[in-house]
């Protein structure tokens, strides 16, 4: 079906060695207004669909990728996410059954504008109609059905395929139980759409281009070996271009090319380039960025809401420090809107140096495996066992872990039945989990420290990367029974604007927190005129202590009555006896748990 | 002497209205090896020269730039930095002599690949040499001396610009008596290296380069527009193409042009891509765009320290936060080098959201201009009158600021005479500003607010814009007789680390902080069980304070002990009553001042 008329007609144009065909009869009516009166798609699938049809995941590729993901044998050619698919791996073959297929409009075995049009013969080249991310996630839905498959355990992909991720979750919301989106958001930057736009650019005014009709004569080579030298720095970072030329600046590897290669970086573009003619069609280049660029959920996290209504799968995000075309800050944006329509949503960004390829690397996608693996593993966020057991945690009551439970006991005490909790600073997710075993829910974690919301997820609970200081505005007024602020309160920059937000998300706050007015730790100040230092919160020296903010337990009350926050009750102990305190509990209690509100004014 | 086949010959190869011209007659032995036998310069100069010849001031333009820098009269058209040149402005042109030439290698005026080789009675076009920014100063050298001067009281350029100030300063010190740099760094990052090949790539693979004998025939206008759209992004920033695009997405503007403009970001690199090449020479691109990337005084601080060595100017450094081609970060490690050779130099890295592009903007040049003004002024930094003085400082003593002058006070009674002294943390320059009038120096503030940054320089005190966290390890050993550390103490996270750069720096170091365990804040904490507040630097609540650091005397001694360092001084005072606290100071005093030094392992 497809058409070359380069020197090697399978350089590009089709399917890899064990993918499959199928042809979608039905015409395809395009989100512009063109139509395509048959589909012809090259897919390819590992593992096997079990007997409920429920184990089936759909891979969606990024722009220059194609159906092969993996290997199918060991004779068999790489695939671009082999650190992710196959046996044993996060996307288990043994496990799932899992598909890709070639994106509509792209030059790997399914129709593109390297395609004959039916009308007059020819290769459509230009002539390929404009394609949105939604007509390519229409011809994967004709697909799946074909396959038998009426619901998706999982849709996973990351840039080109992290959109059409998002746009799985929002049209086919009864096909799609989870969605992993990787270094993706809700539409490119300007900045982003300015490359492609020069790289487009660069291919139209190659000599050979011939307004796209190229396909009897050479191909536009120079001109799309220019659009992919400029992506390709997009894809790298900084940082890692640093890392990779710097030491070698004016040492450029030996390249038979056309272009520039006087600087090291310089021959790494010019055989990127070069190779990638080889293997890609201009015309597809142009279609497909093209896509990416008019994809746009929204601007605002209010418009993004409104697009996203209509998802009720389980979320997962991963971005990634140093990518700069699809920057975590963007990806953000999307959990927000999530966040703030009460959909069940886990976020991670993950340090790497690599941008936006980092979710293609080894070396940045050993949490992000973990991630994905754990995500796909979860049925049911609610009734997933515990890891960490009850019991197994308080054996030693003299620990500082002992002061913890205790903790958690006296906030499990002000806590109401059954209720939804968010719990701000949810570390590793044990109060969570605990919560989780006696029947709360809907739970959500909080968690900053990367590590932290790694085990949060692997526990199978959502959790929301974010910073307290600035990241949870996007969770709705009263969206949550109860607000936690667990032991959180001493590390935090802005007390007050914390406090606040807990008391706004959730109908009732509940904080526990280390009274610094503690009779000892008086005592040590008034008698010896230092900083006081003690055994578990107070374990740090004045100079490097954690701690930002020495909360008592009177500057507590106060603050709340001044800024109009009731306490509605409040627990005081000591944690060494684990003693409840009555008398004077700013003088004789070291720790206070209380239930807050917003005082009617 | 240029020449020009196109249409409109007026377009590129000529001098602007105004500019003179003039021969270098010897030939010109080029750093990469090649020669030119003689050199056409194209000049404008603005101002007069004065009878000692001592206020000249020479501004080298950037890459797309010419000499044109400023009108010379109502009548004439705008130049490239009308914000910063002209009567009354920064660079005061009814006060010094401002000459700016043409860039060797450029289109407009100067020799360059338009021009005619005398060889072959043919242009240059890519048979041009390849030439360096040396090569460009050693031009601009020649200039200067024909002019008769033989010192510069400036030399000042941003980007490309900055390049050339920096070789002017290590080649010809003895010319130079002060130097800016802005947005510009020891080399062009990898990234920035690769965008450029792109541009070059582009303008190579144009169908009418002919291998840049295109004089006879049609321009590649088309490689050379990609070129420059490439380029132009990187001169702005993610957050600047955000605001200009974002709200207009999809209504681009209306561009007669044979580039993509479906998106409005497209047609604004249309516009300026096809503006470009009406007054720009792909082969002048070419050879600028190459020099700047050769350009590489070192990687690292050690070889960068060896490449400025010769330098004997005073330096201004001035950086934009949203520059990603030369970012802060880059200026930043010229700065530390000329610091570790303890050579005089300010910096200063500027709020703003244009990018590279920042320099050339009046809406992020306002500090800029007020430093660079200042900057020039500055005679010698030794012997400049302060401009607040002693008297009118110590009107109030009730005010906290009295406390303030009182503790200035004790620091003088500990400060050996005459002294050279950096101030770590030093605000707008109060206390070096009465250092110097006492006749202390040299002197270097360090300091991380930049309107305190642009306070300094403005008291002609050489100041360093950077963080205490992190900033001051550029500093060598022992390089200051004084190293001072004033009321800061407590708001510093690594306070260990920072005490012993403080007498790593300092030979010796004298360090003045609040008292936390006073005696009425004990009482406070005692008998309230509240976290102490009264007036001065504990004027903070608990929730909010920016303090993060709760010194008590008897603290920062145990701390001094553990780590060897000696409490060589030490006045303790209580700034209520400026009553110096003999009996009990960590009960009795509020204000501790102490001098200290490494004890001898």
């Amino acid at each position: 079906m497809s058409v070359s008329s380069r020197s090697d007609p399978t350089r590009y144009g089709d399917c890899p060695r064990l993918a499959q065909t199928w042809i979608s009869h039905d015409p395809l009516r395009l989100e512009d207004g063109g139509c395509l009166e048959h589909i012809t798609i090259c897919y390819e699938t590992w593992g096997k669909l079990n007997d409920e049809g429920s184990n089936a995941v759909l891979i969606c590729h990024a722009l220059s990728g194609d159906s092969h993901v993996a290997r199918h044998d060991e004779d068999d050619t790489p695939g671009w996410w082999e650190i992710v698919v196959g046996p044993g791996k996060p996307i288990d073959t043994d496990r799932y059954f899992v598909i890709c297929s070639n994106v509509l409009g792209g030059c790997r075995g399914t129709t593109g504008p390297n395609f004959v049009n039916p009308k007059n013969g020819q290769p459509y080249g230009a002539e390929f109609p404009v394609i949105t991310v939604r007509d390519m996630v229409e011809v994967q839905r004709r697909l799946v059905t074909q396959l038998g498959i009426s619901r998706l355990r999982s849709v996973i992909g990351g840039s080109l395929g992290g959109l059409q991720v998002l746009t799985w979750a929002i049209d086919h919301p009864e096909m799609v139980t989870s969605s992993i989106v990787l270094a993706a958001s809700a539409r490119l930057s300007s900045q982003g759409i300015a490359f492609d736009v020069v790289g487009r650019n660069a291919i139209r005014h190659d000599p050979y281009f011939a307004g796209g009709q190229y396909y009897d004569g050479p191909a536009p080579e120079g001109g799309l070996a220019l659009a992919r030298m400029l992506a390709h720095i997009t894809y790298l970072s900084d940082e890692s271009m640093r890392a990779k030329f710097d030491p070698t600046r004016l040492q450029p590897r030996v390249v038979d090319s056309a272009f520039e290669s006087t600087f090291s970086v310089g021959s790494y573009l010019a055989h990127q380039g070069d190779r990638f003619v080889e293997r890609f069609d201009a015309n597809s280049y142009v279609t497909l960025s093209t896509a990416m660029d008019l994809f746009d959920l929204g601007d605002h996290v209010e418009k993004l809401a409104k697009t996203l209504a209509p998802s009720t799968c389980r979320w997962l995000f991963l971005s990634f420090s140093s990518d700069w075309l699809y920057p975590p800050s963007a990806s953000r944006q999307l959990v927000d809107a999530l966040i703030g329509q009460s959909k069940t949503v886990s976020s991670c960004e993950i340090e790497s140096s690599a941008g936006h390829d980092s979710f293609l690397l080894a070396s940045s996608m050993d949490d992000g495996g973990r991630m994905i693996r754990a995500f796909l593993a979860t049925e049911d966020v609610h009734i997933l066992p515990t890891h960490v057991s009850k019991e197994s945690s308080i054996d030693e009551p003299t620990s500082i872990f002992y002061a913890q439970r205790l903790d958690y006991d006296m906030i499990l005490r002000l806590m109401p039945k059954d209720a939804s909790v968010v719990d701000l600073g949810s570390g590793n997710g044990e109060l969570l989990s605990i919560l989780r075993d006696r029947g709360y829910a809907p739970l959500l974690g909080v968690e900053r420290d990367q590590g932290q919301v790694v085990h949060c997820v692997e526990r199978g609970l959502p959790v929301i990367h974010a910073d307290l200081d600035n990241g949870v505005s996007a969770i709705p007024d009263q969206s949550f029974e109860v607000a936690l602020l667990s032991q959180t309160l001493q590390s935090i920059v802005d007390v007050a604007g914390v406090l606040d937000e807990v008391i706004r998300i959730g109908r009732r706050g509940i904080v526990s927190f280390p009274n610094f007015a503690h009779g000892p730790l008086r005592e040590i100040f008034m008698r010896e005129g230092r900083l006081p230092k003690e055994e578990g919160p107070y374990a740090y020296d004045w100079h490097d202590t954690p701690n930002r903010r020495f909360p008592s337990i009177l500057d507590f009350q106060e603050l709340c009555a001044k800024r109009g926050i009731c306490i509605l009750e409040a627990i005081y102990f000591n944690s060494a006896t684990g003693e409840e305190i009555v008398d004077d509990p700013n003088l004789n209690a070291d720790v206070a748990v209380v239930a807050l509100a917003r005082a009617v004014p």
